[in-house]
């Protein structure tokens, strides 16, 4: 890939700020846990795989100014006020919770050794963590790829590619490597209201990479889908149930039912680290509501009257039953998901 | 209603500019064919009953400079003209070659009265129709309204209240006889992308008739069908074929799916002239498409990189096998609609 989503400066992160694409490949240098939050609050980055490293690197940052000497106490505790309020800034994804309890973990099992040694050792576990997430995409890709026929015709929703991860992508990343194996590919491009993910950033993506792709406009995929003979939809994740039930970006479950409706094959790709086997369904996910500002004034002008109600969740719901298979870095998962999911673990 | 749509000063048009709502209420006077065409296209003036009123409206101003003792053949040749200049503005909705066929064949059952008479003939007509379609849509709407039960979650895609015809509305026109019957009601308002008549108009039209509203964006009805008891969807019509497809805005088919999936009525609410018999099924039906600019660039910033290519069909089809009735002038259709559909005409 020609650009880096999130590099590790030594004591600051180095990212691409989304918001500002296509128009502008402008890139932040964040040094502070203030700064950190504002820009995953604000999607500056974003993606499930993405926000979990950045937070990792998040922890380096908010322990930073801790002095060599200072007692281990004063290191936990400033460990702990990272780790909650970076916790706190969205709460879908379980990659970001299950990123920094790793990193929790880490330090916790190293509190014998000095305030300093641990700090060292948590720069350590977040690079590591980095290449895993890197060398994990590539994996889940060249798996996601076995699932794309030579001249597919595929829909695609929300971000997945390296803007999303560390390098690469999930859903989107399948698509590179297949693109990569000299496979002739279409991607209808979902545009991804209402930050436009799709539109701003897959197309980006896919037109960096060569890769043929036309935008469509969500409410558009169904026609799309009775028009056209498409061969799969394939789709990230943000947080995946025990049972498969799947959170993602808002539309796709509408995608997922449509799918089902035209026996179009519905693939969700996302590393294991993206199941959350604490929950049984995905009922108890929690759904993050965004606020209205970005529906009705998101894009230059408003659009709607002032101070209408808007109804915003930021991912949705779909459930196991319209869900072909996972890809995984650890292989397909196939159905039935209440037998195969479990087994990821061993 | 506090405002008018579309509405005829005797030799010229005075319209609300609907691509300015609903950050301004600003009219427009047309008095020139050119004008009428750009606004036709350009969306000034849309919804399909609408664009066929204020097309007869074109045909008096497309001839008003023909003199009074002009011979019929000069007469004649700038109807033809007119007629074929407008019916080319959008090429979806029935309702704008049947009203300007409605506007020739009055001047052929005329043909032998003076110039001067037919063109009088032909005013008189066209505000006949207006009269007409006033009338339709409160038949409409009270008919609309018998499916509507007292505390409805009801969805609805584009617009289609008063700015969509001469008064009132068909979809909407329903839901605010509903509301003015007493019944208490909750709209949740797809904002139609790409050119967001949900969010501009819809959104505008129900709160100034102070129904409860909230706006979603075109991919999160899917969710909200699956979170919240919905008790109906409603939505217009450009063109239905004899066999009850139905071809309306982008976005429609996808809400149609998505009812059937989670068992909910499905409506269409059209006038009788939205019924093109001329056409066996769907497939016949032509879909306008429109430019990329209004996807990527519509409101603001451009949101893909440029050139980017886009697929952006103004319209989609819907099988009427997904439709559970249509709303009619003359009452409500139901299944089987081969065969109830041709009574209407009896």
């Amino acid at each position: 890939m020609p650009v880096s989503t999130l590099v590790w400066l030594g004591d600051k992160i180095k990212i691409i700020d989304q918001t500002e694409l296509p128009l502008k490949l402008k890139y932040l240098e964040i040094s502070d846990i203030p700064t950190l939050k504002e820009a995953i609050i604000k999607l500056r980055i974003r993606g499930a795989p993405a926000i979990g490293i950045v937070a990792a690197f998040g922890v380096c940052i908010g322990i930073k100014h801790i002095a060599k000497d200072a007692s281990k106490d004063v290191l936990f505790a400033a460990l702990k006020t990272t780790i909650s309020e970076l916790k706190q800034t969205r709460p879908t994804a379980v990659n970001l919770a299950w990123a920094l309890d790793a990193m929790f973990n880490t330090a916790e099992a190293n509190r014998q050794r000095s305030t300093q040694t641990i700090k060292e050792i948590l720069i350590t576990k977040a690079l590591q963590m980095y290449e895993e997430d890197r060398a994990d995409n590539r994996r889940l890709a060249k798996f996601g790829a076995g699932l794309i026929p030579n001249n597919a015709q595929i829909i695609t929703h929300c971000n997945t590619g390296a803007l999303a991860t560390v390098d690469f992508g999930t859903a989107l990343g399948s698509i590179f490597h297949a693109h990569a194996e000299g496979k002739k590919l279409h991607v209808w491009v979902d545009e991804t209201r209402p930050l436009l993910q799709g539109a701003r950033l897959n197309m980006w993506e896919l037109q960096n990479e060569g890769v043929d792709c036309t935008l469509i406009c969500d409410n558009t995929a169904a026609f799309v889908m009775q028009k056209f003979k498409i061969d799969l939809c394939i789709v990230g994740a943000d947080r995946i149930a025990a049972n498969g039930d799947t959170a993602n970006k808002i539309g796709t479950y509408s995608l997922a039912v449509l799918s089902k409706h035209h026996n179009i094959p519905f693939y969700i790709a996302a590393p294991v680290s993206t199941f959350d086997f604490a929950l049984e369904h995905g009922e108890q996910i929690p759904i993050e509501e965004r606020g209205a500002d970005e529906v009705i004034q998101g894009f230059g002008k408003r659009i709607a009257p002032k101070n209408s109600r808007v109804y915003s969740p930021a991912f949705d719901m779909t459930s196991s039953s319209l869900i072909t298979a996972f890809v995984t870095d650890r292989g397909i998962i196939n159905p039935p998901f209440e037998q195969t999911i479990p087994n990821i673990l061993c």
